[in-house]
């Protein structure tokens, strides 16, 4: 059986499990979910996966895995995606860690009540931008002086970062005090080949 | 020079990187970092650790490494704690990058502002509460059939995982509808001598 993703393509943590199996040639079936329709709370998808969250992918002998940076992970060992380092490694899973704790919940989250539901700025809780800002703050620093987050050529980390901040400016967030961050996501952009 | 571990007893996430240490029998240096008198955002702490936070450790060759889970996953590599079996190890990963987004952010939060800013029952957000029950819900789901998270003996999931489970109660959190998560609690504190 073929890998299955069950996924929504404007939830960036979707992308990131599509971005890495076609960098890394894995090939598998793509399943739609519509997030905005509660498509991933029906009784069918909560039997799949209990959390009731996407992406969701079932694997070659049917068992399932969730959490799009476990994901990525299990996809990309022994792939150049992964550094060899141990060091580095550490690091690579200190930015994943920090995105889904200190971004994700204000970058995604932002982007999504402006873009998805139609929010406007005043109607965002002010410490979401600000978080979501810090965030950017703290991305702008770890690039000083090197071109990707956690090694010298793209990580998962990268992966896993550039999901959301690349959808920034959809939340209302302003690029312009972060040229770093900018340069850095057109260079993971092109490196992995992320056009959607 | 010895790994320093900057921490603070009272953040399960600290412990998290104690126990683990202590598992292994890794020698550490142990620096106390109050949170709530700010310690992690003082100048000299944010040079270390630009995110402000604990944990945070310096490794013996004086590099920096930060966030629980990518601390603990550095010290255990090799070890008993992360499973050899590839889904194992990515239902691991899944656990806890789980616990990260979608149990600290309530089960731990509640704990804090309940056990250390003194707040009541109803001066917290209801909306912590419920999803704080719902983390619950989903470990008891997690544990039918089996004694540990994600492998048939303790990995860093039931590390980064029993770290705030435990101290739910402090939070106000009724355990007596998780029978199988108060068992489980119970036998990871055995099996790594968690007495703190």
């Amino acid at each position: 059986m073929t890998l299955q993703i069950y996924g929504d393509r404007i939830s960036g943590n979707c992308l990131k499990v599509k971005w890495t199996a076609d960098y890394l040639s894995v090939p598998y079936r793509w399943i739609d979910i519509d997030v905005l329709k509660d498509e991933a709370k029906t009784p069918a998808f909560l039997a799949l996966n209990p959390a009731g969250q996407v992406p969701t992918v079932v694997l070659e002998d049917g068992r399932v895995l969730a959490q799009s940076n476990a994901i990525i992970t299990y996809l990309a060992e022994g792939s150049d995606l992964i550094p060899v380092d141990t060091y580095d490694r550490a690091k690579m899973l200190e930015w994943m860690y920090w995105e889904q704790y200190s971004h994700e919940p204000y970058i995604a989250v932002v982007r999504f009540q402006r873009h998805m539901m139609g929010k406007s700025a005043d109607q965002i809780e002010p410490r979401l931008i600000e978080r979501g800002y810090g965030a950017l703050a703290r991305m702008e620093t770890g690039l000083a002086g090197r071109a990707y987050l956690a090694s010298d050529r793209a990580t998962l980390a990268d992966v896993a970062l550039v999901a959301y901040t690349r959808l920034a400016p959809q939340g209302g967030f302003d690029m312009q005090a972060y040229p770093l961050v900018q340069a850095w996501i057109a260079r993971v952009e092109a490196d992995l080949n992320i056009t959607d």
